[in-house]
């Protein structure tokens, strides 16, 4: 079974309605998907970038926000810009990896939906709190697990991976032969060379 | 009918694919296309930036030129990168905006192919002039033109126009509601956004 790695960062606008829709195209296609969050912040700083480029380069945030609002309306999706933006997702992103399977799929994409559908605050830990709980898991126990010295590590070393990948933005896939497919608008491209066996 | 200005630079690599279908994708809609070259150079000035961001972020290039190699094979094109790049596209633009109709469109998706399908550098002056007398007009004519006062200044204009509406890249669909499209991948949709009379 060809096996696709979904690079996903909480603080990304894109990553949204891609982490929404992502599982079920890779299903259709007889995919296997691997969910692996990272964070932009070390991308981007090998970039010279200490803040998103959809603040740095205001004409490209402007229309960044409004292309996301009318792929929101198109799907269906609900849409609040989230306050400040970028949101520290440094603990959603810990929570994820220290999570398996579907309950890091479920979690994530719940962490989406409250930032970017509800506006919510994901920097805030009783949020996090409760989007563990609402998955029927322990959330003193999780947390406890997520920011272990060993998962701290293992979130740094996810960032040098996929800067390794040669990830420079977020969402992207990552294919077994090597390709990348940067974007919400390439997961249809990305997933069918998975699963065609390349191009 | 519903009308979507084409903006694109000759130098801009996406801007290829788009311009070899851009044509056929609108009139399949009943939309009508107007073709608006302009220099991207006066636009990343605004953003700081003295050369491609594809050359600037070298991860994002890489994966710009893989995406791009993939994109022409998927759809039969030649694909041949040109050096250096990007190539001056100064009298490319020039040209284009000194021709009308048919005929702009006709040069641009020429100069496109002899840049990207077979590598050339548009910068070469006698490379124009055979795409000019391929058209069947006559080269002298429309140089003098093109490098006209008026046509430079014109130019300049349309460069100012582009950033007015906000265009940060190309290519970009401007619609007449006051909407972007932004890439080769977003032609079908803002094309749809215009022959449906917006979202």
């Amino acid at each position: 079974m060809a096996m696709v790695e979904f690079w996903y960062e909480f603080a990304s606008t894109y990553s949204y309605p891609a982490a929404l829709r992502v599982a079920a195209l890779a299903a259709e296609r007889g995919v296997a998907l691997a969910w692996r969050p990272f964070l932009l912040g070390p991308v981007f700083a090998t970039q010279g970038w200490r803040d998103s480029p959809f603040n740095i380069y205001p004409a490209k945030g402007r229309y960044m926000w409004r292309d996301l609002e009318r792929i929101c309306a198109a799907r269906g999706l609900p849409f609040r810009r989230p306050e400040p933006f970028p949101q520290n997702s440094l603990l959603a992103a810990r929570v994820a990896l220290a999570l398996d399977g579907d309950d890091r799929a479920g979690f994530s994409r719940n962490v989406y939906a409250a930032e970017f559908g509800e506006g919510l605050s994901i920097a805030d830990r009783a949020l996090i709190v409760r989007l563990v709980a609402d998955l029927g898991l322990d959330p003193e126990a999780i947390l406890a697990r997520a920011e272990s010295d060993a998962n701290k590590s293992k979130l740094k070393s996810e960032c040098a991976r996929a800067i390794a990948l040669g990830v420079f933005g977020a969402p992207t896939l990552a294919t077994e032969d090597g390709e990348l497919f940067w974007g919400d608008d390439r997961l249809e491209q990305g997933l069918d060379w998975a699963a065609g066996g390349g191009g």
